[in-house]
């Protein structure tokens, strides 16, 4: 048979016989903005990244020399779908300390980062047409993982102190939703954070509704003022599944997420796991592990960047507040990666991108952080990415933008 | 507010609402039986278990020297959702030499092990209700990632030579499946090999009622004798789908699989992996290919794992020959894993697991591997795994409970 490049150009199949679901999937707007940031001279606010002059490459490489030395080929080898033993163990351990409770290896299932956690519960739960309950805004990533598994929303206003109970409840009783989904730490896309009382107010929601609360907490270890609210699982006990990641206080390649829940929760999520990639990348989990044992996660580095974060975050308000429209205004967020700005009602920041990319600056308009679409009034900025002096100009270059807009 | 570890026990949820799909879903036998296997004496010819003592331990260390020495912070960062652009590039470059074909990263999508290529080609084409078209028996971690969006089976008989064509013709006229879903190389989990006149026969079925293959090819690379056969993709072009791994051939703990096709699936496919974990672990793709360039895989590890693969799996057969009664028949593989043992008719091999782990030696029954579940007679057996001396001794095992049980 001879072949030729040509043959594979070849259309044999005329009209890919693509899923209802997937077909409906449209394309993550801020990992489209990430494939333009590599344009000279741009100051990307729109992604999730953090800083890469911060990753503590030197402590992991050592980290992995020393994984090697001490595991070997376990390293390398099949792992069970839970995720390394030890690894759980480790994070059961800090998650103890955090909360004063006793977590154990068993309500821990590691996932390739909290992406896959909004996944694999998606699909531990929800069937077609099933409401969940979000924050309004949300986190645009939950609404496509729960989308793929065709997922409908409800939503109530997220204030100052969290969401809005009454609207909560009102929404529960109209939609019987099948999960409440909310970022009570350090919001994404808003930088605010649910009160204590609040927590308790919807842990109640949770058990008159019978509803379970996903606690998806990538930030809640990078707080750089302000007190700590209690946990939800300190409040709710058994209804609250918890999602954690490694990816903004040790480094995203890794993709090393968890999942806490109860037992009866953890048996179906390692099933949907199970089916869907075997295990997450045992390599990495030693490499995690051992840099944890170490000691440098916790006393030295997520120290450095709570400072140098919250320099950061102090360097974006102060330009803000001095080259702002006065009609914009904006979120101080107490720790995480993202600030949430607000124009008046008259703009579409949705057409506002193309101009700021031109001016040399991005960011993520808000509107599909709301799961019916129905708001174009906000963006998202991440403050920790960028030096000061970029986080200086870049706020420079926005300002001007919304100038010549308003 | 005090907090105790009862509180957490607290039942605040009573009954847990799991999707159907979830509740559906069956532990793999397989990573159940992984579980018992670390019972001490053991002999464990179960797994998908590449054999630890060969892996290439040294120049994976040296190579994530390399890496982050080379690549740094890039390694640690999130990465596009196609994956590492160089390690695409390597990955398509391999392809091309092995089918005299031209490959460019961009039919490459990297994902987490080939498992994850099966769920996001479930994803990315099936809606429940769905048919598949499959070997009988086939590989049961497809089942498992197709069940978990409600796929329907048809199937064809697997001969020596690969599908029986007319009843593959036939079922495709009477259920009008999605896909044609295969594994050409040494089969998971019969070890047979599809010959090139069939796969022209396939790809002549899939042009004429326009249904794209899935050329699931984990094992393509370790043959060990006999000819190589033409790819799919060098007879059937766009029309065919092909999922590889690196698990098998350098590190399953990696978890590092691709995805190769035409550019408007990969469109497809993109944004399912987007949606499910944004992207694979960054870190090891990198060290993957510092290895991979080093050319120690090619010239050095590649021909290693066949020349002792090939010797494990003549020990084995030579065993069997030996020791099993002479009613007992089973493949001669030429290369991969597995082989397939066929017992008479009126055994039950899923009721002989248990007296065998009695006995010391593990293995896979037979009946998952039939969609329909209904051929109970054939067990797997893996060959590379184990040493030549468990592999004798496991056999003698395996051949006392086959003589107690007929």
């Amino acid at each position: 048979m001879v072949t030729t490049v040509a043959d594979l150009q070849e259309t044999v199949i005329k009209k890919w016989p693509f899923s209802m679901k997937a077909v409906g999937l449209e394309a993550n707007i801020i990992r489209e903005i990430l494939k333009i940031s590599s344009r000279p001279g741009l100051i990307n606010f729109a992604g999730g990244l953090p800083a890469p002059e911060l990753f503590p490459e030197t402590d992991l490489k050592l980290a992995t020399n020393r994984a090697f030395d001490k595991w070997g080929p376990a390293m390398l080898q099949y792992s069970i779908t839970a995720g390394v033993t030890e690894l759980r163990e480790a994070i059961a351990k800090r998650m103890s300390r955090h909360v004063h409770m006793n977590f154990t290896a068993d309500i821990i299932q590691i996932t390739s980062g909290s992406q896959q956690g909004l996944d694999l519960i998606g699909r531990a739960f929800l069937n077609p047409g099933d409401y969940v309950l979000t924050e309004r805004p949300t986190y645009l990533g939950a609404l496509q993982a729960f989308n793929l598994v065709g997922a409908k929303y409800c939503t109530a206003r997220l204030e100052d102190d969290g969401i809005n109970i009454e609207e909560a409840e009102e929404q529960i009783k109209k939609y019987n939703p099948k999960l409440l989904y909310l970022v009570p730490n350090f919001q994404n896309p808003a930088g605010l954070t649910t009160s204590g009382e609040k927590r308790e107010a919807i842990v109640e929601l949770a058990k008159k509704y019978q509803i379970p609360i996903i606690d998806d907490n990538p930030y809640g270890e990078l707080r750089y003022s302000g007190e700590r609210q209690p946990s939800f699982k300190e409040i709710g006990g058994n209804a609250v599944i918890q999602l954690g990641t490694f990816s903004k206080i040790v480094a995203p390649g890794f993709r090393i997420g968890f999942i806490a829940a109860c037992p009866e929760v953890m048996q179906t999520i390692e099933r949907v796991k199970q089916s869907t990639d075997l295990h997450s990348n045992a390599f990495s989990q030693y490499i995690l592990l051992e840099y944890i044992e170490s000691g440098r996660l916790d006393d030295y580095h997520i120290p450095l960047l709570c400072e140098e974060y919250g320099k950061r975050r102090d360097t974006m308000i102060e330009m803000m507040e001095q080259e702002f429209p006065r009609e914009v205004t904006f979120t101080r967020p107490e720790g995480g990666l993202f600030l949430w700005v607000t124009l008046p009602e008259k703009v579409s920041v949705s057409d506002m991108l193309n101009p700021a990319v031109e001016a040399g600056v991005a960011f993520v308009p808000g509107k599909p952080f709301y799961p019916h679409g129905d708001n174009d009034r906000h963006l998202r900025l991440n403050f920790c990415n960028a030096s000061h002096e970029k986080i200086r100009e870049g706020i420079k270059r926005l300002a001007k933008v919304f100038k010549d807009a308003l």
